[in-house]
């Protein structure tokens, strides 16, 4: 099984077992998701952006941020999963629109501002 | 090679072939994911838990989420592919956490509100 | 003096009394502001909307939403400073936007799902 | 009448004379509010701290962000009115705190990184 799929399907037990899945709509999904993601950026907030590259060197901010991280990624693998949404196929098709969006002869050493990757 | 390792690597390549290496530091990478965040929210946040369960039998909706889960999904993978973080064991580790922490003996069926996953 | 003009004054000083004006540009008030929002929903995720509605009947979870709520405020102020912003102008600004667009006569007692405020 | 005060009235209105106060949950004014929030983190994103602290100079962004700051406000003043919190009461007490906790002798031209305002 993907690893994406299994970790989908570790979640949807523990919400089964927990008798959570009443809990786990869309909404409050999304909003964990969010909430976690704002936990990630008070992480960062006060660094430069060279400091924010070093940030895994300190061993304490390094477990901070894989903590935060694996959050995300839980709320993001039990959201889709609810939704029904195939998480790589989704992102690939992201991808798939920004390599013809944003094309390397446009884009590549150009001074203009980096856009979104998807 | 894994499904998120394989994501990691096109995103990887999609940076350097722009030339927007620069651009993905830890710090800009969270803005951005919570940016996306953000954009989930707003897809969900006037809808009721219950329509909100139902939001993917709307054809624009469900295409939009997709989307939007799907962008969240990028950056997030980008991220982590910066700071060295290995997504799937990173969640694998909280669920062991959370697992240890919410017995089933002691949350189901309970009337105590959810805790968090994690 | 304004409310709003004085608690932008108070940080003013409180941010320059300690030599922290460095960290205060706008990219990282927009995260910590963001930050605070997200711990603002973890607040509320797991309450239904009714549960919600009278969250500030439970005196520790309104003590934490007073608190949650203030910090958004004191970054959102602060931000609105740095970048020489008119909190209160420019949000009468946008109502008068959704006065003309969502008018009464087409939104009042509509089926129709509630657009944003703004 | 205070500016805030004002603000809360006239989108108290605005509300009722549309019937949208069953939209406005504390829970669903979270999730709008973060979700302005992060359309405030995409117009940071990719720049440096140096070119955000000069966003302003730039007449589309400066209205851009004018438009997302509104934004934040609107959400802002009509949860804490929803909840029954006076926002400025509450900002104070927080930086009463923060007077309290960081103070001038401990922080000022230390090295240490910046605490969050609050």
């Amino acid at each position: 099984m993907s690893e994406l799929g299994e970790l989908a399907g570790r979640m949807r037990r523990f919400a089964r077992d927990r008798d959570w899945e009443r809990f786990h709509t869309p909404k409050n999904l999304a909003m964990a998701l969010a909430g976690e993601a704002g936990e990630l950026l008070a992480e960062l907030q006060w660094l430069t952006p060279e400091e924010s590259s070093r940030v895994m060197d300190d061993p304490e901010a390094a477990r901070r941020l894989r903590s935060e991280v694996a959050d995300v990624t839980l709320y993001l693998v039990r959201l889709a999963d609810v939704l029904g949404i195939d998480l790589a196929a989704a992102a690939h098709v992201k991808l798939d629109e920004s390599d013809r969006r944003y094309t390397v002869e446009d884009y590549r050493g150009s001074a203009r501002k980096a856009p979104p990757l998807s």
